[in-house]
């Protein structure tokens, strides 16, 4: 075992919640669950090695090789999971996140789509690495209840997807989010880079929204817009 | 000059953006700004320059005591302010954070609070340490446009401010935002903390409002949810 990387085949869940989603959502993809020596076992902890049992999944009580891997000293029970492929369905409601950068974010974002109900997510590559321990415990384990596909290009996802009703979001469009009434779905809200955001090609792609806000910020943050396009387009569904 | 610890009488901005807030909001509370010596002069650095110089606030040119103060390395511009109190304007709306303990979390809120014209935040101690660097960043510097005064507890505030409509939000309440017809102004928007929001008692005051999320998640994200509520409360205003 060693600490996170990359280029590695292999990611982690840290802590007992992020690490009973991963166990309930992607069971065959778990190689093993690491528990502290010092952990008292709680009911909850307990319900998780039962849970482990009935699945044949490996548990190694240890201290050492945690306290390698994990990014905070207070860390207690590791998931040890195979990296998965997985592919949004066509004609549902989609997330598109053009080149997001900040895994915090994404978790945040992952976790926000799950609460709204959306299930499939695409990401348009260069992107943050979506199995960094980090993304995972900011979506607090949302990450495995969801479809998340990459894509090399917006065109490529914009090929096999044109059917859905696209919405860029970005701060030269003119309709804004409180206006619009007609809300058509199968949708996809397309968002871009934290710091970047769209390109002004997004302005010729199905109807561009800005979420008004006053003058005193620039932009709000990324994964308060997404937040605010869901609860407005699931509003009524 | 040293890192900063709550016990301080002064905090820091790191970078030129919330630096930049800090000078033009609270310039009287300024006490130097450091610029890295390596630091390019370009346009916006010229400007803040040209402000300092115009109001005979100090200007040091330094790289050791930067490095040794900063969180970031790349931070090439540091503002050293005095702490500062601030008052909520009664009869105005407000948000109240009940014992918020995530800085991130605060300065995206403070941030998000600007973007949606509200400008007076109540917090209640016990809290986390509203001059922390880390919450200035994550504000972007909207902590130096906002009255943010702290209360020992939520009846001190109450009783200064009875006359607001209060709306606890919390996740035992039964009206949803999404059905909520009747806003009432001025308002204060309720909210606790991030692990275990708000107690029972928040049932008998005002309306008590349930943002209505899937089953799939817990709990939606505190700043992601004082977001969806500014946007609710201040869409028709």
């Amino acid at each position: 075992m060693e600490k996170y990387k990359k280029d590695l085949d292999i990611s982690y869940t840290f802590g007992i919640f992020p690490t009973f989603e991963l166990l309930k959502h992607k069971t065959k993809y778990v190689q093993k669950v690491l528990i502290h020596e010092k952990l008292n076992i709680t009911k909850d902890i307990q319900e998780l090695i039962d849970f482990c049992k009935q699945n044949n999944i490996l548990i190694e009580y240890c201290t050492k090789q945690i306290e390698k891997i994990v990014d905070k000293e207070s860390t207690m029970v590791v998931g040890v999971f195979s990296k998965f492929d997985s592919i949004i369905e066509k004609n549902q409601n989609h997330i598109v996140l053009v080149n997001p950068s900040d895994m915090g974010n994404l978790g945040t974002i992952l976790r926000t789509a799950l609460g709204f109900n959306i299930s499939n997510i695409a990401i348009i590559k260069p992107c943050v690495d979506i199995f960094n321990p980090k993304v995972v415990r900011a979506s607090m384990g949302a990450l495995f209840s969801l479809n998340i596909q990459l894509f090399d290009s917006f065109d490529e996802y914009y090929k096999e997807n044109a059917n859905n009703n696209m919405y860029p979001f970005m701060l030269k469009a003119s309709k804004t989010l409180q206006s619009l009434q007609d809300k058509k779905q199968p949708f996809s809200l397309i968002f871009g880079n934290e710091g970047s955001g769209l390109d002004d090609s997004f302005l010729n792609i199905g109807q561009s929204i800005i979420i008004k806000h006053s003058h005193n910020i620039d932009s709000l943050n990324l994964a308060i817009s997404i937040a605010l396009a869901l609860y407005e387009f699931t509003k009524n569904i």
